[in-house]
């Protein structure tokens, strides 16, 4: 949570924080900010202080919805740095956080810099501002392990009520887009149809998702796997848009929207095979539901993520699957970990997988996914299940949006002979 | 265009580019990658050969669509490479670019780094990889004016086709809003009225435009200013959602959608007064109109882009406005600079501050925007008119896409007394 900042940064002999780029699209500016229209700013967080939010005039109204004290850059002469470097825009920046920083008395020490930003641009800026400022010790963090990443990885109420929302969103979503599967007409070729009579395509589907999404506030910004046979057999094939939605094949439907604007995510995944499916398609599909639910019922709390992603591996080894147990950098059966944190971004600690630190524990406030699959490509085939749950305040695990499990969804207008 | 990327890097003594991060909202990767769901990937561009691109083997599919060469990271032995540095990424990372650079044969020289990344994790890799490779100089540019932004300056007709559907998704939908709005019942007080019978707000305009925008396959990601009275007289106020829609007020409506999965972007504004307008705001407006025009009428093949803005402070000086020639960073006038560049980035090269380089020249392949404005918040009230042009093969400016300039848009239930 945000109040560990101030610990974590001790501990590592951070001295201060430095956030980089806008505040939509950029979780550790967001995290601070909250969004709104505020592009290339600055955020300093001094240990044990308030962080400060630095704005260009032109969004001075959306830097002041942050709640936080803002200042603007032409409060530190900004135009008169650039006429004095000449046009020289690395310069001009680079002496810019230097006049902030004395100003703040943050003239040593170490610095975290944060923020998702073109990196050439920070980049160069930074690499002059070690030169003005020699005294001073500028520092990145392991992405998977920052004091940032830390602090967000367990959430406050707040937090989770907004995941929750988008889990609401995006399962009203996915029941919106099996009422419309279910009901389509069936050619003879076991092909569906759309009400024009043209065939019903991916990329059709999609477009309904985005559509769906929009209208509840939400947004597919990092995109949308809806991907059938060979494909679901992929797990990161987003699914060809010309492909055409077919019975008797599975569909791996994977679908991480966020707020609009940046905010939280949701992530979630179902796998479905339309009208029947194909005998070794139920099987491998039973074994992944059966870990799954062996997963939820073993879920501890304090429990390490990690053990899981090992038991999973062990699961499916012993029905005979490759998984990164017993295979480096498998491309069929068992082949990703098993789940990931959630939250600003759609992937964040704590990690599940074998390589990742036994500190990725299920504490309270920890929002993960749970996720377990099968890949087989050139069976043409591929699922997983994915939920999203909050280990609760008082040790409980919770999935923060309900969804049925159905594998086989019945076609309303088509009936096997 | 592309094709000059290798006669930037001999005269900037670049030797390899590097780019980092997804194909999906990060300009500089999508530039050579088109998009897909390629996450965390890598690009390695030397002086006269054709890039390369590396990913996980999950997106092995999505990074074949690029059409370019490509290689998995495991075959750099990425799992070997974490437990060797018992699961610090960082270190890992940096060993696996020391790989990849080896086996590449780029082990001395200037390597020039890009991506819209999280600046912690890479700037901690590669002070990394500058400790294991001290042969090599890692180096950032400056985000006015790197190679990258220099190539992306001048389009092909392929972007320009992309940017100017784009421009047809965006009139279309400004079509729509204003036919909405002006179809609207009216209350006593002025405010309009949806048809559920409540106040229309901002927020719901926006939500209408996002959705609209989704129906044509564009999305607002960078969001959208819908801005009213005194929040239109800040340039960059996005507008407050509650805000309840009025007659009689300036309207700034700056819309600059892109391509769903981060491509090209439009940038257009309009300022618009429903039903009447106060005779001060249509003095202001005619006077942003007049320049507008001025500018329009004098855009020179291979003039130099600043001399525009030169040009539109004179004029807003003349009638008694501040502006940036005559007051540093003025709050209220003329506050910004006349337009930008338009590509996969919002904002790109050719920039017209009057701080900009006479080397933002408008030749041949370049697209702009045009953008004069008047802003005053303590009036309440603020204007704007924006159109993106295009410098064709042939030396002439076209306007990618038309929508006329009306300020008072008369409303079809209601008629001023």
């Amino acid at each position: 949570m945000k109040s560990d900042i101030d610990a974590l940064m001790k501990a590592r002999n951070v001295d201060a924080i430095l956030v980089l780029g806008d505040a939509e699209h950029n979780p550790s500016m967001y995290y601070f900010v909250g969004g709104g229209h505020v592009s290339g700013a600055m955020l300093l967080k001094k240990q044990g202080e308030t962080p400060v939010l630095f704005y260009y005039d032109m969004e001075r109204e959306e830097a002041a919805k942050s709640g936080l004290p803002t200042r603007s850059f032409s409060e530190f002469a900004w135009q008169d740095l650039i006429r004095q470097s000449n046009g020289d825009m690395v310069q001009a920046a680079a002496l810019r956080l230097q006049k902030i920083l004395e100003e703040y008395g943050q003239t040593s020490g170490r610095i975290a810099v944060y923020g998702k930003v073109e990196f050439s641009q920070v980049f160069a800026v930074m690499s002059k501002a070690m030169e003005l400022m020699p005294e001073i010790q500028f520092i990145g963090e392991s992405g998977m392990d920052s004091i940032l990443l830390h602090a967000m990885e367990t959430k406050e109420d707040v937090e989770v009520a907004r995941i929750r929302q988008m889990g609401a969103v995006t399962t009203t979503v996915v029941g919106m887009v099996k009422d419309y599967l279910t009901a389509c007409e069936v050619r003879e070729d076991e092909v569906l149809v759309k009400e024009d009579g043209h065939p019903l395509t991916i990329g059709d589907v999609k477009a309904r998702i985005a559509l769906w999404l929009a209208e509840r506030g939400a947004v597919d910004v990092e995109g949308l796997i809806f991907a059938i046979g060979r494909d679901a057999g992929i797990p990161h094939s987003a699914g060809d848009p010309d492909d055409l939605i077919t019975l008797g094949k599975t569909i791996v439907f994977d679908i991480y929207p966020a707020e609009k604007g940046g905010g939280y995510f949701y992530d979630f995944t179902r796998t479905w095979s339309l009208g029947y499916a194909a005998p070794e398609a139920q099987a491998y599909y039973d074994q992944v539901r059966e870990i799954y639910n062996k997963l939820v019922e073993n879920l501890d709390l304090n429990a390490s993520f990690v053990d899981y992603q090992r038991m999973t591996c062990e699961y499916f080894e012993a029905k005979g699957h490759k998984t990164q147990l017993n295979t480096d950098s498998p491309l069929d059966g068992y082949v990703h970990s098993l789940g990931h944190g959630v939250g600003l971004n759609i992937h964040e600690r704590p990690w599940a997988s074998l390589t990742s630190g036994k500190d990725n524990i299920l504490k309270p406030g920890v929002v993960i996914t749970l996720e377990p699959g099968l890949y087989y490509p050139d069976q043409g085939m591929g699922f997983r299940i994915e939920d999203t749950y909050w280990v609760r305040p008082d040790g409980k695990m919770e999935v923060l949006a309900e969804f049925p499990y159905d594998f086989v969804l019945p076609m309303k207008k088509w009936q096997k002979e």
